[in-house]
């Protein structure tokens, strides 16, 4: 910070127009905050979060880029913010930050119904971006829980993967191309291609770029035809290392089920009680696709299933977890009651998967005395691997002290687990702040290279500091 | 250049040992041409290349890493050599240079039947490489026709495809894992992940790098189990704008045959005479995969084409372009008879794409008088669009100028129809020195991110300079 507060607005608003900056205590204080759940328990706790020094709320890429030239020009850290559905802190200001957000790029530009791409601007939300494209037959496949809140360029700056990934993908899967800004005012654009060998894909850049680099202005993502065809079932299964065997067998012959969710036995008896009997563990698959593609499909992994002892459950699971598979109401009730309920998302080799799931459920229950719910599934397969998906709830006593010692009890567990079983620390919740300090170790000497281009996109460090790359990694910890 | 090339020799020789340093004027002169037709013609036309130096065979990283160091701490230009398949001059040393190979850098260093994965030096040969796995029961599904010169590290760099890509995917799919050395010998190593959200993917930085970065030496790919259902169909097709149109609505359905080539009426004739009438193009379908997908795929898309009026010509076709696919010592007969026997491979959204196909071989036909055969096919498809694979020879006069010029004309020819049509200039052959002066209209204004992390990993821009960036690129071609 070299100006006061006022002059900073006021060259603000000279460049982009007084209503896109924002700088009334109600603003601030929304933005303030995602939906991290640690931060939201503290403020009921009673700790207010860092505010912005103001919003500013560009209406286009050039608006982006001349508040980016201006602020860095300024040496002011800018913090990206789209939908506000993050969960890591990557959204959340530091002292003396101004917030970047992108929900006055809200505009759809096109559908290409030969290309199969719709173009939008970064503060599309998903949601009526999936909403518009049903009306016209089309849907991205992506399906993240985030869904209603999550804004377009946020899903591809914090590397989302959505419930059918297994078909169709994840966001880096799905992405035809894109614009982005520097943090010194560069607009740089991607232009879409089915393919190109011209160089590294430049797009990749960007997706789980976290604000580090810039900001993503525009977006042309691919879509395809909704399918006309389903297949549903589910299955009681005995253990999760016999769930997780199945899974990569379906995976390893080559079928891409759109939706695979494997519940341990504590979520199916919360879930779906009455389904499956008590220590059974739960499958739901879900095919789609083309006509013949769906129903080929269920037939083979049906035959794998019953030869692995599954028993069929029939569709009623599979129908009601896509009923109620964006219900979070329930996590924000306990928050409010001073509950941390947290979920923590990692992936691993299928070599090392079910003894992370055990070792981690295992060590919160015995290490941590606050713990009162533990559980996991696994929801998004691949031929090399799969991830987990812990839902954890523990009760701390009612100080944000606390709060946050208990977190890092929590967290820490699962995260030093995980890359001690040959695991990566995130699948598709990103990085931020609270998991910036495991990166060096999550990527190796591979950290090299994020630190090499972080310094050629932004060399004042001036983008989202102190998110996906931690601001002073430790001696040592790039050592693996 | 600031020392004689002996104590550069010496200074080499007593890092890595003297036998993995090679100056014999054989080895010099094997290792001053790669696969690409031009020079290939000029040299028989009386024209020498370049040599390098000396040529470095480093046996492991930790070798590439002092031989990097060494030569780039002495501002020597490094030159990476894999299989020397490459067709666009990206392994043809620059004065004053030094080729480090990969040649003894060939150990398959372990499959994992779990994890689906092999890990391989740089140096393995993919036709090695596909024989040890096929013997185990596995395979990548990459086939490109250079299989049996090109090595692994290589075809990552050149951001390879093979012939069964759209069941498979390309390079940028198969690529699990990789470590690669650093312009000045820092090593980097991106471990395997199934998936992981931590910051972009780095791994894709490499995959296309050309030697441009810093050099790959081991690569952890993906593999499959040999599929062990497979259905084949050729069909005669009334133009190629027809049959185009057919690929696409295949792809929009969301099959993916892996073999999907549509051989335009020229190419009909001269590889598949007999089958076709004259002027018909030909159709080529092969899908694989578990027992029961093939032929649910195939009778899909059987349905859809004889539904668009073309001609089912049984499997014969096909299984003779399996046959036949990879040889090219027609090609390199009519080099050594003066010819310009060159292909070229460009990609489009599916909106611009026959209107490519149409015009380039039109202004090669009207334009370019030494042309003496035009054909063209495409052979890689997806959602969004596909590639067109030009097959084109001329007869220049008989002298190593004549054929650049009409090289020249040729070449440019493509590239500018393609770029103004809204193509890239490449899909698969990646760029080399040839196509380098056209990167920055292909990449438009990420061009500019491609040169700040050319900074970022080589500063000196030593490593094979000229080759993915022009090395000046003229005023102006970086806006569009």
């Amino acid at each position: 910070m070299t100006q006061p507060v006022d002059d900073l607005i006021t060259g603000l608003r000279s460049r982009l127009g007084s209503r896109q900056v924002l700088d009334s205590p109600e603003v601030l204080a929304v933005r303030s905050l995602d939906m991290s759940p640690l931060p939201l328990l503290q403020q009921v706790l009673g700790r207010e979060a860092v505010p912005p020094l103001c919003v500013v709320r560009p209406r286009s890429t050039d608006e982006v880029s001349a508040a980016l030239a201006y602020l860095v020009g300024r040496g002011v850290p800018v913090i990206p913010y789209g939908g506000g559905s993050g969960v890591q802190g990557g959204s959340a200001p530091v002292p003396g930050s101004v917030i970047v957000d992108t929900w006055a790029m809200d505009r759809i530009l096109g559908l290409d119904e030969e290309d199969l791409t719709v173009t939008v601007q970064a503060g599309v939300p998903l949601a009526t971006l999936e909403a518009w494209l049903g009306e016209r037959g089309y849907t991205c496949g992506h399906y993240p829980q985030s869904i209603d809140l999550a804004q377009v360029g946020g899903l591809v700056a914090t590397r989302s993967s959505g419930q059918f990934s297994t078909r169709y993908g994840s966001i880096e899967d799905l992405v035809a191309g894109l614009e982005a800004v520097l943090a010194d005012g560069t607009v740089v654009r991607v232009a879409s291609q089915p393919r190109r060998a011209v160089g590294p894909d430049l797009r990749q850049l960007w997706i789980g770029s976290e604000g580090a680099f810039g900001i993503v202005t525009e977006v042309t993502l691919k879509v395809v035809p909704r399918p006309p065809d389903r297949w549903l079932q589910a299955y009681a299964v005995g253990s999760m290392r016999v769930g997780l065997d199945l899974v990569r067998r379906v995976m390893r012959e080559g079928w891409k089920p759109a939706v695979v969710r494997l519940h341990d036995a504590t979520e199916a008896q919360r879930s779906f009680h009455g389904s499956v009997a008590e220590g059974e563990c739960i499958l739901l698959l879900l095919s789609e696709g083309p006509v013949g593609y769906a129903q080929a499909e269920g037939t083979a992994v049906d035959t794998m299933a019953r030869a692995a002892g599954l028993r069929p459950l029939g569709p009623a699971p599979v129908e009601a977890w896509l009923e109620h598979r964006n219900d979070v109401a329930e996590y924000e009730a306990y928050i409010r009651r001073g509950v941390i309920i947290d979920t923590i998302e990692v992936a691993a080799p299928w070599t090392g998967i079910a003894d992370i799931y055990e070792q981690a459920i295992g060590r919160l229950v015995d290490e941590v005395p606050e713990m009162v719910y533990a559980s996991g599934h696994s929801s998004h397969s691949y031929p090399q691997g799969t991830n987990l998906y812990f839902v954890l709830a523990a009760q701390p006593r009612r100080d944000a002290d606390d709060a946050a010692r208990v977190y890092e009890a929590i967290w820490s567990r699962v995260m030093e687990t995980t890359l001690a079983l040959g695991g990566t620390i995130s699948h598709h919740h990103g990085v931020g702040r609270f998991r910036a300090r495991w990166v060096p170790r999550d990527l190796g000497t591979s950290y090299e290279l994020l630190r090499r281009v972080k310094t050629a996109l932004d060399p004042l460090g001036l983008m989202n500091p102190g998110s996906l790359l931690p601001v002073d990694p430790a001696p040592g910890e790039t050592d693996h």
